[in-house]
């Protein structure tokens, strides 16, 4: 059970109780997923086990279809809703990463608590972590990615803007029963690649220029995030160096993942043949970061990352190198963290 | 100037500064505009009036390109952005409905602040207050608005489903340049209108039903959001019925608009309709909610809001009747109020 390692901290830090708020941690916790905006949704669970959901009256129906079997207190706009089901706690657990002060005060008028603490990182590392059932979502999500490459590919030709091909592949791939990307796609000719926050916009696609792709789908809550930088037509030769050096950057960091490899050794690995090709100073990055419910989520893969990692765990290595107006390459893949090594989920060619 | 009003605030709470953390306030108050997710982003604001944007240093460069002209500090992500440029602060103005306690652990570790007070009242009645120059931005999201509902109307035919309507509306509205919906297009069948959180799916369009479309769209960071209710072919009679109530209890409402006016007594208005007409409990929100830089915003058209109108507030009027397996019927305009009035900015026919 998730909630066991939540309560074992409960315990361990002498506290009465821990409060999540954060939308997606109540969805890991307890199945039931919903964005409440400026409205109060959150979880609470006692240390004896006890378990009790706080959210907007007009959800109460939707929380009983769920797989949540702990309590619900529905609460009225016109009503304080931790006043419907009071508590009287010394010290609380909460996200201290989501928890404003606001919300913060309401649970000291309201419920008397006195102490707070962390249960950020307790949660961090259960969704860290990916379950077999979580597992086959990320994967179906990648093979939705795959195919929406497929569609910009197959689009590109002399003359079409990235804006173009950015909104023909966002509603081709809803054929494919996809109602939301994991963030905006990113479709970017040539050059333009090369600037940190391009935007696709009204550019059009030139002969002889990569196209970068950078995209994701959300199947069943879980994300995607992949990018692949295709040729139209021929390269500079300069262009095609860069991509080879990311694309060796990138087979040999991901070849190198395994349980009990230190997260920060694989950055090293990518980052060492990119500075050694004499880009360095272009690969302005982390190589790159977990993958689940969110398209980033905990954790960094990056310099200064002293974890292992596990079994189980999805991150994305993502090495890149952008030269202002030379050409920037960017190649990302989904890889699973196995029991004796790494599975990669996104397939494209590359 | 904007700043001024947030100077005077500090002033009189005796505070030294205003952190002000929200992106869409920073951007209010700046005119730059970022989400920078789990990374920092925060305008200093001292009582002085020097101005300090604390941002991430691979957003430096947009920031100089913006219309801030306060003093920027970039920061990598393995620097602490605060201790960038330290302050020494013993009480602090921030937004306690968006600060959360990691951050504000951090202003008290990196700066010394002992006390904390809130700022966000004072932004909201700012933002409260459009501009011509906002005005003009909201009313080209309404026209865009009211193009969408047109599209998806022309669309209608027996056997589409909703999630057809609900993609063609948003790839045809590109064309108009539009990149961003404000919110998930709803568009939703017959009885599927009268449950209250109906998401658009498989149902297919019958003869003789509603059609019940909200929708908005962004234009330069500016929201619309607008329901239409559409007849497809002639509807049962008591569904006519709950439209033509709605219908009266929206117009009736609009039609009080003016500055001094308080904001319940509109409520009321919509409210004693429906509720003569035998509709009361099938009623469930508020009137409207304001409407600028966010779909849903500051402040409440609502049976519990004491305020008044004033000139420059730009609010929805939606009232909504939704009878289970009968019809749901919600009727939405944004209405700007004018100086001795009100002006209605979404136009499609009702």
């Amino acid at each position: 059970m998730k909630t066991e390692q939540i309560i074992n901290e409960i315990k361990r830090q002498q506290a009465d109780a821990a409060w999540i708020t954060t939308p997606l941690n109540i969805f890991y916790l307890t199945g039931y997923l919903s964005e409440p905006h400026e409205r109060l949704l959150a979880l609470l669970i006692k240390a004896d086990g006890q378990q009790v959901l706080y959210c907007p009256q007009l959800e109460v129906e939707e929380v009983k279809q769920s797989p949540f079997e702990g309590d619900i207190v529905g609460y009225l706009d016109t009503e304080n809703g931790l006043a419907k089901a009071p508590q009287s706690f010394s010290k609380l657990l909460v996200e201290a990463e989501h928890l404003t002060l606001k919300r913060q005060r309401e649970l000291t008028e309201t419920f008397g608590v006195t102490e707070f603490d962390d249960i950020d990182l307790t949660i961090k590392e259960l969704r860290n972590v990916k379950s077999a059932d979580e597992i086959e979502k990320i994967q179906h999500a990648c093979a939705l990615a795959d195919r929406c490459i497929q569609i910009g590919v197959d689009y590109l030709k002399e003359g079409v803007t990235e804006r173009e091909v950015v909104n023909h592949i966002e509603y081709e791939i809803k054929a494919y029963g996809v109602d939301e990307m994991s963030f905006d796609t990113m479709v970017l000719f040539g050059d333009h690649a090369a600037s940190p926050h391009g935007t696709p916009g009204d550019r059009q696609l030139k002969q002889d220029e990569y196209v970068l792709f950078d995209l994701g789908v959300v199947y069943e809550n879980y994300c995607s995030d992949m990018t692949r930088t295709v040729r139209f037509g021929t390269p500079s030769d300069e262009a095609q160096t860069i991509y080879r050096t990311v694309l060796e950057a990138e087979q040999q960091a991901i070849q190198a993942i395994k349980p009990g490899v230190t997260i920060k050794d694989i950055d090293r690995i990518a980052r060492d043949i990119i500075g050694d090709a004499g880009y360095g100073e272009y690969f302005t990055h982390r190589l790159g970061h977990g993958l689940g419910l969110e398209e980033h989520e905990y954790q960094d893969v990056s310099s200064t990352n002293d974890n292992q990692f596990v079994a189980g765990m999805v991150v994305t290595v993502e090495p890149g190198i952008y030269v202002p107006n030379v050409a920037g390459v960017r190649i990302e893949d989904d890889i699973l963290v196995t029991e004796d090594g790494y599975q990669v989920l996104t397939q494209y060619e590359k």
